[in-house]
């Protein structure tokens, strides 16, 4: 019998939190990139991530998960074995943390994923349709895929987990397949069915609000400590490691991108920095336990590069994948998936101080192929990267035709060229017109005379 | 003699540092609700507090609120017992962690507690006004109270505590009553006291800036978890079960309000969804740590729709609770208070792991009418909620009157027409002109052709 | 042997997210301060410090601060001995947690220091003058400076330390001079050597969005309580006194802020209370684990009133440190620093459970001036201070020469005046004109009759 850690338990309810400020943290990035007439829709399909996945979660959405795999077949979580968390509440004695901290931890992760597909729709996907999509992608795609790849088999057998964690023994320490590239691939589809905004490629559709995008980096960045950090399930040498690879890995993916585009572009963007610390974020994730400090830097730097360039074939190809799902966490989670088989170190075990405990392990150790290790585990990655990418592909698919031929997707032409902000949830993100119209007294103490001047010849100040 | 639990410890540093986020949290909450030339009072009434309840707490705050009872009656605490904190910093071998933890977790509880009252009187009172109330109502109103719910009797009665918590034995695991029944109140009698803003009822008075209000919302649910799953004052099975019923309920508050608002109106808007989860939070607040996650649905959603409507009743009354500080957290705080009555569920209890250890339990495992409970709980939760509500009113508007008729509460007519910003702080909250009108460089770059157009008709371009 | 304390990891885990998280904070305090046009600049100027610290410190920052001093000298630490943090992720049974944590936890504060000097060049530095300082800078001041004051000698001596910590043996907890009076020496000199911006001290510069200046003061205190009470490196009686000590400290410093502007200018503004946080954070950050509470209070109204009156120097001498980082850190850290020699109370080493460890204690426990010790105290103090501030000013001003007379700091001067934001990133802050130029719906739902009135007057609703 285990005795409950405190400090497990402290780490992992503060890393569930962590992940949690994490969407609001999307909202904002997803948020200030979209024009200035769509940011509250934006944002809203964010938040109505957390409402639908939170209810669901408690209902059915964990045990679809975590269950005990329906016939042992690795495939799905048995929906009614934890159906609205029974059984949960209850002191377990067999773990080291309470059962309702890991389940508090999931469920954050739950969410952000669906969100995430969002930004491949902005600006003309109805906010009703868009709804039912959270209620059906989170249940038919998201739930197995997180059984599939975090849920593992007991060390006894009797319960069993996901086939990609326990048949095939692809790594994927806190999701780089059953998130980034499963909602990669669903933005994807989704820009594809839905079709391009209006203006897709020939008008500019500039970031409304880079203050509020940088926020979202921001906060996204600090809620990742507890997304890769919070997944070794224990405050140990293993978190601290995953840890230190997060800081890595993102920093130099912001500085490869951001050298992309001084050298291509002539400049470089805050746009780029932002987009840069996704890329390094979402890469290192599923490798972020197997990989030392100087892998977790090439990694971040790969990925910033490959990103840079990847988010630039939406204009090639004409889809329009709006806010760079496609390029940033389907690419991303693809190089962090696929680099484990390359620069996965055994050294990453010997930071588990307890490596007798294979709970707190989910399997680092493994030797990639620049460590002296083979082509197998670089073939079990792809084996998990491209069974999520299909299985993802088909059921999203098949949820967005549903959709299109019931309820439909897009909004009127009228309503997205007016703003959908408005069509949709009668509301407009900002009104600070009393500061620049009505208010004489306040214009002439934030104007300068020369402002003014200018503001006169315009006629605004008369 | 106990030792320190380091797990125990982290958990509420952690969470004292959540929670004193929550109120600039709560600053931008409030700052982006009311017009752009009120954001800065709006939010500097909310960092006032900080400053002067920061202050407060160490002199004689938490003496008053968790010291030995004057008299042994329970109504108020020894102001001069922890005068200074004078005794805490030694390390006390008969606690599981530092007194200085729960001292620095407590202050952030007082901080916005006060902090929540002034969505009551937005734009229209002095800022000294306010903050000489901050003083008086944290000294006489919020201290007491807190005592009262939050200061348990020591096991061996040497150290007496608060009525409520230990005569009456109403369940408030967070601060259903001392906090949001306590702030609620309050800011219904200061809105009757100070009258309606000009234009309340006429004018349309939107939000300036949903985006700071989403970013509020998104820091309050975050912050939030140190507030709720922080109060088992432990990383242990009841802080993970306050954690999953603080998420369960949140979200299902927001589809609450959101499913009022698109039946009612025909729209589910951002301003809802951000209001629902607040709703969500206050209920949860007192319930988290007694019902099982199906009961924090139910409160949930019950309070989302509540407040829904409850919002509307400002405009009904006459009363200007201009943020709606009523309607969320009086109405929330009675909902969730007295839904312990029915939903408390005796499993809760089997969340901690050392339910021998009655410090860490703050008295769980009661059932509730539908868990096979009686009145009985029903009636003690009635008790404590009321008479928060009835001491605070009296209370508050002896203290308001007094400022009315001393130093005044409004600040004149025509400095609210102008704006509150520039009277009383004599700022501006923003100053975004040079993008749009002495930039020209700049402005061939953010405008599109179209835009220029339009803005040549308007004569502001040239 | 010592077991790891999951406790201890997981507060030290979770502050260097606190940590991390202040840099962005950073980002916005000063972002909101600059006008419109420079926004993006002066946010990435603390986003590429995240970007190219964050990968020095992997690949030898840390060990230069940390490793062992070349030659037992206490000058600076090998930088090959932990060069890619090698030999760090292997579980070390001598220490109370991983190596790795620490690493991480100390990583943020080399971020956050390079940061916080760009306040000084605000507008006028190229970025790529700006990144190359971050890189020889980091190197050529930090890492040395943090291996004076921040890295210990080991028990038996085999590890030695820097000279400051352990030869003078002057007390900085937190680092009020490897951080703030280095910063600010810094920041001093580089305003020196760029010179002022066009229309310093004539054309006001007022914060062009204050509620993102709020923002980053709200993120930097809730990320500070990481810094400060986090340098504790456990989760015990220390870490709690420093948190309480940071509430204290940083309420009294707004408090003396909002009092001096009250009774000098007749407002107390939000710009005011932003400044007094952050001055109170600075001045209690060497001090936060040697003082009482009351002595927080009294070092944090000190500071909050010296900054105050220091930010207006800049106008009498004529320096343009735009955003007061010498006002504020170095002002602030020489306050903190020197006052520890007056206020430090043999009380504060009570608060450490397990005093018997020194590796938990990083000597307090020493009496000031005020508390019956002599002026001993005092002298290591300023020893230290001023043995930090002369080290910094000569070798910035030497990078800073170099930098000035081979690639050149600044812009030129028309880029200056239509924005760095443009010139240098090919972007701007903000693109809200949809809301107010071209979407006619959208303006009769934001704007009242009386708005539209006063438009049309303007000419902006046609």
């Amino acid at each position: 019998m285990l005795e409950i850690s405190a400090g497990d338990t402290a780490w992992v309810l503060a890393s569930a939190a962590l992940v949690l400020l994490m969407t609001p943290g999307l909202a904002f990035f997803y948020g200030g990139m979209v024009r200035a007439k769509g940011v509250l829709n934006m944002m809203m399909m964010s938040f109505i991530s957390m409402g639908v996945i939170g209810v669901l979660w408690v209902l059915f959405g964990y045990s679809m998960s975590f269950g005990n795999s329906v016939g042992g077949l690795g495939l799905i979580g048995n929906p009614l074995e934890y159906a609205g968390l029974q059984g949960l509440i209850t002191y377990s004695p067999d773990a080291s943390l309470p059962s309702l901290a890991f389940v508090a931890f999931q469920a954050c992760f739950a969410i952000i994923t669906v969100a995430l597909v969002s930004g491949a729709v902005a600006d003309r996907a109805s906010f009703g349709a868009w709804t039912l999509f959270t209620v059906l992608w989170g249940t038919l795609v998201y739930f197995p895929a997180a059984h599939w790849v975090f849920a593992f088999t007991s060390a006894d057998g009797s319960v069993v987990g996901g086939w990609i964690a326990n048949v095939v023994g692809a790594l994927d320490f806190a999701g780089g397949t059953a998130i980034h590239i499963n909602a990669g691939t669903a933005a994807l589809v989704l820009a594809l069915v839905l079709g391009p905004r209006i203006g897709f490629g020939t008008k500019p559709m500039r970031p409304h609000n880079m203050t509020l995008v940088m926020l979202g980096a921001g906060l996204l960045w600090f809620g990742w400590f507890g997304f890769n950090a919070g997944s070794a399930v224990a405050a140990n040498g293993l978190a601290s490691l995953a840890w230190v690879n997060t800081l890595g890995a993102t920093a130099a993916a912001m500085l490869g991108w951001l050298i992309v585009e001084k050298i291509r572009d002539g400049h470089a963007t805050s746009l780029g920095a932002a987009s840069g610390i996704v890329a390094g974020l979402v890469a290192i994730t599923p490798a972020c336990g197997s990989v030392d400090p100087l892998g977790a830097l090439a990694i971040g730097v790969i990925a910033g590069i490959a990103c840079a360039y990847a988010v630039g074939l939406k204009y090639k190809f004409g889809y329009d994948d709006s806010l760079d799902v496609v390029g940033v966490h389907l690419v991303g989670g693809l190089v962090g998936t696929l680099l484990i088989g390359f620069f996965a170190s055994p050294l990453a075990l010997t930071s588990i101080a307890d490596a007798a405990d294979p709970t707190k392990a989910h399997a680092p150790g493994v030797a990639g192929l620049f460590y002296g290790g083979g082509f197998e585990q670089l073939g079990k990655q792809a084996i998990g990267a491209f069974s999520v990418m299909l299985y993802s592909a088909i059921v999203t698919y098949i949820i967005a035709l549903i959709i299109k031929h019931t309820i439909g997707w897009r909004i009127s032409p009228a309503d997205e060229l007016s703003g959908i902000d408005l069509a949709e949830h009668s509301e407009a993100g900002y009104d600070l017109s009393p500061v620049y119209y009505t208010n004489k007294v306040q214009r002439t103490l934030v104007l300068t005379k020369d402002d003014l001047a200018e503001a006169d010849k315009t006629g605004a100040s008369k």
